[in-house]
């Protein structure tokens, strides 16, 4: 359990002006990491700090020693705990650091960032309870959601190797394919590319293979969360995946936002989470008073497009959804953790645990292209009148995310983009 | 294509004494790669080559000056050649060679060896129609071979974290089960404990992520294969593996055997690989005149079983099934390189492309105990009176493999093993 502390001080503000302004995602309450150097340069990464429009050198400033972002998440909750107060005593205004850290600082828009940890495994869930039934439909329309929905955190291994950065292009993907009236498959360049709206959950402190983690410590190997956008090729996807799920569908990229907010910086904004009446209770591993009361996090998540016509008329991004985890997601974050441990595997710092697409109840909470336009049936009119079914070449996909409450100050997590080149 | 040269020559011999002897795995015509160092030890591992009984200490002969296999793998095609080439002539008898290389040798039977390299990325691939065919008519018994088989050589992404050295002993997974004729699941220690005989491909050199590799090109980036255990919980799988494919019932643990036996190595056993008749022919980016003439490779596999019953009463192990890859698998390594990456999805030195369960077309030959005992309805008496339809705590199971033709020298795959423990 999380308690609030002089880090989550609503009144806090930071010597760091660009912090202190409203809307600010990383004001001196959110602190998250990252992984920068200098923009153009062919440096090492080294570890950072967001605080407003400014990030940070942790090594630098000598808090750490070393480069090694995944070293910093193998720390214990305690030592992570004094590094996030050491790190808001100094920023805060009045800090006797501000003279030495502000040697340490630099700005945003000159360094480079990149994903932030090394990722080891990675695994993709699939909580959101409405996307599952959507999807499901589309692909097995007699049989939408399936009967171990409700029990299991359904959840499959995906690729590491290519996840990329924010901002990194990546190439339409080729692949076979098969149109239901088809005898035959045929290969040629992906015809229904699309995004998933996803949060991505990293591995702080790991296990010990053949020791399950319980829910009641689940979250304490959890170190922070970024936005993730799991690119998907639907046509390859519907051709190849039965019967032991996607894998080139999933596997030419997916994208990774360069900020992880901490579960620390999330402690304001945990939500209870009820299933809805007539909905089986979770199997013992799965449940404690602590998740059903608290174990959810209320994060706004928004989807933005900008085509390559919008952008060489100077038109800014539109948005196509928007949804909050709490309407979307079914599962937990912990449960996530307890899940995939509970047979004995072996977690380490930096594997990333992808939620799935955050699919809202209403139509317009929809985290992915296919469900907005109904699998390619009803095409999404854009402002400047273009229409998408799916992502064509020069589409700029960015996903947004931010958690506020009254009473508390607003944490962004940044962003996440990248662009479709033909 | 791989062309036959000097260090497969069957009249070569070592002045390793060991190497020599007829059945030997390690004549100086194999020559595979593995990581050790002396057992008891906590030293960082080394690579070292086994010859007969013995390792050859690379860095300590002077050979290379990591102790990275990594690094080794990710050598060019002619890199590896060479290497080849002078590990050959400094073997063989009658080298200027020995006097130094003999100080850098070390008896197997005084070394611990653990998992060849550094797994990245992991995948599993599904190529033995007959095991297909067998499985899916448990899981799906009207619907058995699915459409796409033929034409997409189906894999999905596995746990690295998980595969451990051979002679390590794992814990039997706990997790979700549902009988057919419960109404809900319920959660208790796996019953329907499983192998699969397997093959690890390991990757050599990777490719950049949005250049796919061409059918022509995918050998070279093969470093080598091992013996590979897939340890499966058929209880688990048959609960949780729709839409996704299979994730806890596989992520427990997988073992891997220590020596990357070459594709060098492999070349006096290439095969060929037709389609039978009536089959589609593959598309044109998983085929060539070279895939077919000799894209397949003929290494034949046993599985052993010893139970704890047997250990106590000091009874060799018992073989269960035994087959050979040219009966087993439908797509040769090659192919599956090809289309890993047809997509643009980018392999690193270190990845593991597992062939999946290798059963041959015979009762016999099936790679799994869900095939021998008809999922779980037969069971399979020993020749100590004990039966089996699935794996018991204290059961050790043991794959080998080796490779033999009229005039070559037989070359081995070493073996993989496991315990389970309760």
């Amino acid at each position: 359990m999380t308690i609030l502390n002089a880090t989550h001080d609503p009144k806090l503000r930071s010597w760091v002006a660009s912090a202190n302004v409203a809307g600010c995602d990383f004001p001196v309450q959110n602190l998250p990491f990252g992984r920068f150097r200098p923009a153009g340069s062919q440096d090492a990464f080294r570890i950072g700090v967001a605080i407003g429009d400014q990030v940070l050198d942790l090594k630098a400033a000598g808090i750490v020693d070393t480069d090694d972002m995944n070293v910093l998440m193998a720390a214990t909750v305690a030592e992570r705990q004094a590094l996030r107060a050491r790190l808001s005593e100094g920023l805060r205004e009045g800090s006797t650091q501000q003279a030495a850290w502000s040697q340490a600082l630099c700005a945003q828009s000159s360094v480079e960032l990149t994903v932030p940890c090394r990722i080891g495994d990675y695994t993709d869930f699939y909580t959101s309870v409405h996307h599952a039934t959507t999807v499901g439909k589309q692909f097995r329309p007699d049989n939408p959601l399936l009967p171990n929905y409700k029990w299991v955190p359904i959840g499959y291994h995906g690729r590491a190797s290519s996840i990329i950065a924010s901002g990194q292009d990546f190439k339409r993907p080729q692949g076979q394919t098969k149109a239901p009236d088809a005898e035959v498959p045929s290969f040629g360049p992906c015809r229904r590319l699309d995004y998933e709206l996803e949060l991505g959950w990293f591995i702080g402190q790991g296990n010990a293979q053949g020791m399950p983690i319980a829910i009641a410590q689940a979250e304490q190997h959890l170190f922070g969360v970024t936005l993730f956008n799991d690119w998907s090729a639907r046509d390859i996807q519907g051709w190849e995946y039965q019967p032991l799920g996607p894998f080139l569908s999933k596997n030419f990229a997916s994208s990774v936002s360069p900020w992880l907010v901490t579960l620390e910086a999330l402690a304001p904004f945990r939500a209870a989470f009820e299933r809805p009446a007539g909905d089986p209770q979770p199997l013992p591993y799965l449940d404690s008073p602590d998740n059903r009361a608290q174990g959810a996090f209320s994060i706004t998540l928004e989807v933005l497009l900008q085509t390559e016509k919008m952008r060489l008329a100077g038109e800014a991004p539109t948005r196509l959804s928007s949804t909050n985890t709490t309407r979307a997601a079914y599962w937990t974050p912990g449960q996530l953790v307890a899940h995939h441990t509970v047979n004995g595997c072996n977690l380490q710092p930096g594997d990333l645990l992808g939620s799935g697409t955050l699919s809202g109840p209403g139509a317009s909470e929809a985290g992915s292209l296919m469900e907005l336009s109904a699998g390619g049936k009803q095409p999404i009119v854009l402002p400047n009148g273009e229409r998408r079914t799916f992502l064509e070449d020069g589409d700029t996909l960015t996903l947004r995310g931010y958690c506020e409450r009254e009473g508390a100050v607003r944490i962004g997590l940044g962003e996440v983009s990248g662009t479709v080149r033909g």
